[in-house]
């Protein structure tokens, strides 16, 4: 029986979820890798994870179903234009992006906690990031912290005081350009990754959506090609 | 346009979420109704949860489909016998039991959160107890606190300030009686719910159960008659 120990890694496969799975690996965790069918129009997300999972291992792949449209209420669930860069530029300063899931991250971490619990597992991995979060509340750090907190209340060995439950945010203070880097230098082929709000139906990415704009703008930062496709 | 403030409402359809329900309409909030259907083998909950809505009323009712079944671990998602009283006897001072699904609460607070977060409500009410929660880590006041905290982090409305969210526990101090005195004075008819771990298949109760047993204590101890079939 192995001796390392396990792990939940929330992986939607996208380029930040990637890095998280590999910087987990690399740490030495069994890792059990997390995702959802959740609504989302890009499902070319869920073959991207698969694609990672195969390359990276995992002890297991979980792709959960949960249908946030039931309570509608945004861009990325429900059937209304994604925003192309710039098209929010008056409201950038802070404000929260239409492209926002009411309480993704907090139902995502949920079923991670269930899981982990289920695995008797101490460790969750995410990869919300401070810096580029464009003003997702559930990205920062000291939700994150209450999410930790509220989490060792919730279950046994919180209550049992056997083991306390860690979420890990290794992604959290770093830049796209260094999230990319150390992917890099984890060997991680970012081509198997999709980062698009937008992907057309072969796959391949808009170039013009927030998450192609941050993601483009990293490579060209970190020095390296982005191995994707692009429709531009 | 109604001025009465929108709530989420977490209904199973037991005894304690409707008589939840009864106490959130009087206190005059337009209510929400919240199901899950989570693999649990009581699938007869949700007719009782529809039987519920459509005697005391809401604004909604949404039946969410989550599966906990993918991750396994427990007694009313897994395909194993439900404890019947006495059977867990050697360790019900604080232990948990059995019967517990893993991060449940903190699941379906999260679907809550979400849809509260779409209704631009404030308010989510939980039928959660501390006297009968019976080693249930999440049913704890600690608990609920710390959601409410991670909650107001996690949300639009709590990063700028705008409103504060509230869980709303009118049952967590209360015995089992207190909790059907409450809700026979508002006018519920009880036989419209159901508390069984276990129903035969015409809905009967088996009368056996943990939640029977506490169940039918409560109406005795209330001095009333509880309206539902029991097999025995």
């Amino acid at each position: 029986m192995s001796t390392r120990k396990n792990a939940v890694v929330l992986l939607s496969g996208g380029l930040d979820s990637t890095t998280v799975l590999a910087i987990a690996k690399d740490q030495g965790y069994n890792c059990y890798a997390l995702s959802f069918r959740y609504g989302q129009r890009a499902v070319a997300e869920l073959e991207a994870a698969r694609r990672v999972v195969q390359a990276l291992g995992a002890g297991q792949h979980v792709v959960a179903d949960i249908d946030l449209r039931v309570f509608g209420g945004s861009a990325l669930t429900a059937d209304i234009e994604v925003p192309k860069q710039g098209s929010e530029s008056d409201d950038t300063s802070g404000s929260i992006p239409i492209t926002y899931v009411p309480a993704r991250n907090t139902v995502f971490l949920s079923f991670a906690l269930a899981w982990a619990e289920v695995l008797d597992a101490q460790d969750i991995f995410i990869g919300v990031n401070a810096l580029d979060y464009s003003g997702y509340p559930d990205c920062r750090p000291e939700y994150i912290a209450a999410y930790e907190k509220m989490a060792n209340l919730a279950t046994r060995a919180g209550v049992e005081g056997t083991q306390q439950l860690k979420i890990h945010t290794p992604l959290m203070e770093m830049s796209k350009a260094q999230i990319i880097s150390t992917g890099l230098s984890l060997g991680v082929d970012y081509a198997m990754t999709l980062s698009c709000y937008d992907p057309d139906e072969s796959g391949a990415s808009c170039g013009g959506c927030d998450s192609c704009v941050l993601r483009l703008k990293g490579f060209a930062e970190a020095g390296a090609t982005d191995p994707v496709r692009y429709l531009k």
